[in-house]
């Protein structure tokens, strides 16, 4: 039997993968459960990782000549109705807003009174709402492309909620763009997509494959949906990012007209791309190990945490002195073009603190003791390391090479990523090994989820929904790279097939 | 009679203050009314101007150790009810929801269904759901003191509604603390304050008064509201960001409990303050002009806008590269730690375009013609300045001195505003002139509304009502300075007073 080791985070992913999940969120303090039903407390470790998202993301949008508007949190259900597939695809899981105020009910508390005469649904996602503003912005060509974004709240009433991953309420931006042809609008569906895929490789440090939904996992009321799919560490697929083309099926329902150059009118066609609060989940279950969380240096809450040790107010006038100037000198540095987010922790809670900065996963651990000072080195572990891979460097050198460090913590953190997606990706052409593939081999956790499997499919709907009755496994993607474009035979029915799709278990 | 200029908006203030108001906001492309009632959309030039606002707060927020995070948008109506007060401040504008699906109805269409146990409230303000998490959060002394902000959408079902002034759904931020003493809590209350006088004056230019609700005007459930009070170019105040000092009355609402550091348990003192997209309807109503919207520079979408002229393709490419190679030259440069921000707009669309950009209140315009670039030279125009006083200077000065420029543009427009409020302010210590003060000389608009009158009040709730009642003018703030700290006679009753408030219509 292996040598058991303590881990900081109990159970370990090989036990149970979905309560480590759960269990790393706690210990690294980035969220909790609200007493609403489904929603979250986004904590403020895991709120400065979205911030980071948010501004990665943000300029990266702005860029491309996107501009951040803000519409209404409530929908009129009317508007809703507009896009038949659309409404169909939200109706079961709609807050609603039926009454505008309370009043004494006859048991003497409170009960909601002033009934609207149209209920108001709580955005779900934004369409019907932006198109009503855009028919009234787009007029001329001229107009056009109308290139809009906004960071939002949205409520979709999920009746089972995971942290992060499926949460009633969430946090997302929405982009919606109007253009004057297709070919355009396609364009900027691939252009956001491209920038979904940049956030989720040299940002998350977590590599994703991209491709297209079929038919059936389509956005409700896009023509088509494109999407990057990422591999968690226990082999299911997270659905990281998704950019729709929706031709003119919300153009028509909103009535987004345009003059063109020879002043006929035409309906316009339109986008819309989304990220959420669910990259965080995704952050989590691609790097954290049975410690807790690794944050890739480039979104981290913080780089470095400087953790001063003494024994006596002596001593501790030195070390916070040492530490400050430390402090100072890295927060002046720039990595990634933002200053150093330093933390310092001068808490006397003994070697519960050093594992409290483990399990947050900052990237760059600092002691710093009285012996270090007379040295002027200090003591420094990498997350991304073993835990007791700590070493003491020069103070100055330490300074003068903090960024190359966190560099090479984001390189890392990534370079893993690949290789393990890369070894959990496999090419599979024989139905029987296909099912092997997705059958648990053993009860142990690690043993169910598979991984990608690229194999053929014929494009029919009735062998997809075949494969997820037999296995709850869907494709993810039809791959956008056509190296898996060879003629083959469905994995499913046999009958011809043009390219290989992406399979998996799926969040 | 005097010579009639045409301006840009039409009504003028002069002629129609409320009218003039909602057209600069037309036609500066700031916001529009939504579809859902009193919600309104923020268009992309006016959500810009609140990135600023928001970027600058954050910022001074941050420094003072504040640490962002984000709470579920609905609260059970069984939290709201834990702070009688407080629920009876916000029953009667509450956004209820009751259900959480649609379904089809007997007449085909969608209606509610899946509804709630416990009904939901549309946060108006965050206290009791916040209060829950720092109930958990909270266990010893050493986690105090405890200081969270959130960004959020919030809604106050409002009956009569006025874009950015009051509006169902807005924007804010709201901050939340907890402390081990009443001191320290009072005392955060304060720095908050400070901090909104600080975006007021150095962000937005515009000159705040500093003082402290009476009792009937405190938030609901607060010991004490401090607050910021701004004089409108109509003559009412504004106010524009309040800071609360909560005592114990939401910590014991919520079981916000500590161990002091004698194990002795307590309740927290909690306080809470917040700034809303309201703050945008602050800058129009003090900066504006008969010709638009003026942004401060430090706020403002965008800092300079340049505007080439040409004739014909070939004046167009040299035009195009000479403004080209100046926006690079511009937006190289930092200005309030940003880079400058520019837009160029080549639109061939005659005299609207530079008025368009007067409307939108753009610092500084910048046009370009071949006679110009034959010069080396651009054509600058200053939005604080009279519209036609352009003047001619060469380009490189104007590059050099930008920033100067922008200086200055903010400078004067503060002064211009503190002169306003210092014109429009007396010191009032009868009764009969008090009346006449606030009484209409005429019907010309600008006649209606009085100013600030620094006045003695006894303290009592009656004479504040009465005057409220007579002349719909209220205790805009006690203000924190003593200079009016002097003994008198309530301006109201003749009784004994032993200082002077601010009195004022208010939006």
């Amino acid at each position: 039997m292996a040598k058991v080791v303590k881990t900081a985070i109990s159970p370990t992913r090989e036990q149970d993968y979905p309560e480590w999940y759960q269990q790393v969120i706690k210990a690294s303090d980035l969220a909790e459960r609200s007493v609403v039903r489904g929603c979250m407390v986004i904590k403020p470790w895991g709120y400065a990782l979205w911030e980071n998202i948010v501004n990665s993301l943000d300029g990266m949008f702005k860029e491309t000549g996107v501009k951040n508007a803000y519409f209404p949190l409530f929908i009129p259900l009317s508007f809703l109705e507009k896009e038949a597939e659309h409404v169909e695809g939200f109706a079961k899981e709609c807050a609603v807003v039926t009454h505008h105020r309370l009043e004494k009910g006859p048991e003497g508390g409170l009960v909601p009174a002033g009934p609207l005469t149209e209920p108001l649904i709580v955005r779900p996602t934004s369409e019907t709402i932006i198109g009503d503003s855009f028919a009234r912005w787009v007029n001329s060509y001229r107009d056009l492309p109308l290139l809009i974004n906004q960071w939002a709240n949205v409520v979709r009433w999920e009746m089972r909620t995971r942290m992060f991953l499926r949460t009633s309420e969430f946090l997302w931006q929405e982009g919606h763009t109007a253009h004057a042809t297709a070919q355009e609008a396609m364009e900027r569906t691939q252009l956001m997509l491209d920038i979904y895929a940049k956030l989720a490789e040299d940002y998350l440090a977590m590599p994703v494959v991209r491709g297209r939904k079929t038919p059936l996992e389509r956005f409700p009321g896009a023509v088509d949906t494109l999407c990057i799919e990422a591999l968690m560490q226990d082999r299911k697929a997270l659905q990281a990012g998704t950019s729709h083309f929706l031709g003119q099926n919300f153009s028509k329902a909103s009535g987004i007209r345009f003059q063109n150059a020879e002043e006929k009118e035409e309906f316009a066609w339109t986008t819309s791309w989304g990220a959420s609060t669910r990259l965080i989940g995704g952050v989590i279950m691609t790097h954290g190990d049975d410690d807790g969380i690794i944050m890739p240096p480039r979104v981290a809450s913080a780089h470095v945490v400087l953790l001063p040790i003494f024994k006596n107010p002596e001593e501790r006038t030195k070390v916070m002195e040492f530490t400050a100037n430390l402090s100072k000198e890295l927060t002046d540095q720039f990595y990634d073009h933002k200053k150093i987010r330093v933390e310092i922790d001068d808490r006397d809670i003994g070697g519960a603190r050093g594992w409290e900065w483990i399990k947050k996963g900052v990237p760059v651990r600092v002691e710093i003791g009285p012996r270090d000072i007379a040295g002027n080195s200090v003591f420094v572990g990498r997350r991304d390391l073993g835990i007791r891979e700590k070493k003491s460097m020069p103070r100055d050198r330490f300074v003068a090479e903090i960024t190359l460090m966190l560099d090479e913590i984001q390189k890392n953190l990534f370079s893993r990523a690949r290789i393990y997606l890369k070894e959990n990706t496999h090419t599979i052409d024989d139905s029987k090994t296909f099912y092997d593939y997705f059958t648990p081999k053993s009860k142990e956790p690690s043993e169910i989820h598979g991984g990608f499997s690229y194999s053929h499919w014929c494009g029919s709907g009735d062998c997809e929904t075949k494969i997820k009755n037999d296995l709850s496994v869907t494709i993810r993607c039809i791959p956008l790279t056509d190296e898996n474009g060879d003629n083959g035979s469905c994995i499913c029915c046999g009958n011809k097939s043009t390219q290989r799709v992406v399979f998996a278990k799926a969040y």
